[in-house]
């Protein structure tokens, strides 16, 4: 990025959008940009949020951060899910969507938009990528600086992805708790226990599922990931002998688990009354599978959005390094960086050190990085020591919220809305 | 109970069975049970435990308590699941099984049971109570002290049944967590959500997603409850509305749930590629429901064993109480009590005040106590401020299990066995 122009030194304003499925520590990367752009003031003048993320951007719906107060802004640090609001929403190639680039061009200019913050997964780093070039395109400085964020952790070069280690601790707990309670009643009820987890291109979800077993033997007895090829026969088989030891067998299913042909097990079995396949359907197929085969008792559960929401139960550590990259992204931006990424780096793994590096968005953009071959066992049914090195430090520590009647305090912003520039409106 | 012969004051042993569905703090009863015993030595010899309840006191499988180290027994306060094993195992009357309460007493006189606490729901206060009678006709002298334990929270008398507060907590941190997730993203994906959770006859657990909520208009929209008969037509309308003005709908539904015939949901619609009906499939039911009329984007969560084995997130008032029921037990036994079950006293509800009285176990035993008209708004949608202050209080403070590389370190027993004193065995 050396010799591009530098943002001037006089106070522009920012953009931060939050992007993609949310997780249960975006909030506290959102409390690093708002905290780092305050210490900033005479750098940056106001900060905005996108309103539902690109889509406020877009129609020029953007929140004012400088209305909610130091406490609140705190408060984002133990708030779960995406305080303002997030999309599902893709900008393809500059070509095909280039008016919408050339909108957020236009609103950028409106407001004086000289640093856009985009905390997303693989497809935001994409769309921050092409708004900096277009940017460069039409002489409007802008620094784009991306900033990780996906409980898949499936984005590359960064050690891992802030909101990983959340729902993997989510997924470690809950299994280990399900385990116990299948364990006490199989002589007289369920035998086997599925889980069905998210992450539909890699396993990492699942393999944190791993983290429930304290010694060779302890649940969960099965793993299924996306990155290995499904295989009935061989399942069953193991199910079987499993629950002929054990007395019960414990499951974690990747919603990405496939068989060889790369057909999703959720697209095999089970279908509606009206004959529709069922969403979220690893679970009730591979149960039907193994009453079936052996007719055990089975339950099983499907977390959906309650892991990746599950603040509750959040990784310190997940919470530090998202707060982390939110600031490490507005020092870049003040360091004159463009088309850049905070990434996370491991120093060591016992005892776990990390730091904050960077890396430019290519690197990163549209790429995944799966479950790598050596972190799953022989047998593809289970996670290796070293797969164990990696993920354990990652659900390290708690951080509770605080709570209120029973129920933790989570932050609700005021979200006052900026005053709009623009005469033209815009449909997303 | 007065007049009954009281034990003799020479010390006996005594026998705790876990029963029926496990629950996040049973252990905790069983701490409160165990600690209560060793302080009374001179009275009660050995405590025993059934190995899978009352599987493990008709075979003659009995952990030996007092193997189990005083800091093992404290980590049962924070360990969920049943650390002795449970079992889904009903005896029916005394004629039709009385081969099996005949070996019960046959066991219990062979290892000198004076004192038998059974710690489980309405089907276990039965058999508690038919074991009464027939050690009263046969002339062995046994204490039989129910113990209140359910998620489902339908036992009457009590004013709330250990297990119940926790999985309540669960459920209203779940509806709230989930419920930001769908409200961030509403705008672009995801409209509808959809939280199952347990209750086939009561819908305790669905109320207390209502908690959720701290003002009126919060989510949860819509509460599905087993005593409301379900209206298609007036549920989908109820749906829309809120989807129209909130932008999206949380909904809260109980397993139980059901139409005005009687038939459950989960009955409805969904069977699987082999046309059987699924299990737990009240949420997919409503999903399709909700897709066909309005086509909103939807997705479901099956909390499952998940939301009563949850110990990571218990309410402190339900670990205190389920321990203060399992400690009266010992002491209602010791004072000669007999078919009894110490249950909770609501003093107060604000501020929560509590304390341990008992009750015959004829009171309770096969009785459902459902959630009362006067609980559930006009509408049948939702709670109503008198649900509220009962439900409220049972899930305050929060009582946090140690961790140990980021999961819960939860306690493991030796399991060690009685000798046998019978020659004869038994099936069950």
């Amino acid at each position: 990025m050396k010799g591009r122009s530098q943002p001037k030194p006089r106070a522009r304003n920012a953009l931060y959008a939050q992007s993609g499925g949310v997780t249960a520590v975006i909030n506290a990367t959102a409390a690093g940009v708002i905290e780092a752009c305050r210490k900033h003031r005479g750098r940056i003048a106001n900060l905005y949020a996108g309103r539902d993320g690109i889509v406020g951007a877009l129609t020029e719906d953007l929140i004012d951060t400088s209305r909610e107060s130091a406490a609140t802004i705190r408060a984002l640090k133990h708030t779960p899910s995406g305080a303002f609001g997030s999309a599902r929403y893709k900008l393809k190639d500059l070509e095909r969507d280039r008016a919408r680039y050339e909108r957020l061009i236009e609103v950028f200019r409106a407001h004086d938009i000289g640093y856009f913050f985009y905390n997303g997964g693989n497809d935001s780093m994409d769309t921050a990528l092409k708004l900096s070039q277009l940017g460069a395109q039409t002489g409007y400085a802008v620094a784009c600086i991306g900033i990780p964020k996906t409980v898949d952790n499936d984005l590359p070069v960064t050690d891992c992805c802030p909101g990983f280690g959340s729902v993997a601790k989510y997924v470690a707990v809950s299994t280990l708790e399900a385990s116990l309670d299948v364990a006490s009643m199989a002589r007289t009820s369920t035998r086997v226990f599925i889980l069905e987890v998210m992450g539909r291109h890699a396993g990492w979800i699942a393999a944190a599922g791993g983290l429930a077993a304290r010694k060779a033997g302890d649940p969960p007895h099965i793993i299924l990931f996306p990155e290995i090829a499904f295989d009935r026969e061989k399942f069953l088989a193991r199910v079987k002998q499993t629950v002929d030891v054990k007395g019960y067998c414990v499951i974690v299913a990747s919603e990405g688990a496939r068989d060889a042909d790369g057909k999703f097990l959720s697209d095999m079995g089970t279908r509606d009354a009206f004959g529709h396949v069922q969403l979220g359907g690893v679970a009730p197929t591979l149960a039907q599978m193994i009453k079936q085969a052996h007719g055990y008792k089975y339950h099983w559960a499907l977390a959906d959005y309650l892991q990746r929401a599950a603040r509750h139960v959040a990784s310190k550590v997940d919470v530090e390094q998202a707060y982390a990259v939110g600031r490490a992204a507005v020092e870049l931006a003040l360091a004159g960086k463009n088309a850049v990424m905070p990434v996370i780096r491991r120093r060591s793994s016992k005892p776990y050190r990390w730091d904050i590096s960077s890396v430019a968005i290519e690197a990163v953009a549209n790429k995944e990085k799966m479950v790598p071959r050596e972190f799953i066992t022989a047998d593809g049914f289970g996670i290796t020591a070293a797969a164990r090195r990696y993920l354990e430090p990652l659900i390290g520590g708690e951080s509770y919220p605080p709570y209120e009647n029973g129920i933790p305090a989570y932050a609700t912003l005021k979200g006052a809305r900026v005053r709009r520039r623009l005469s033209t409106t815009f449909t997303v």
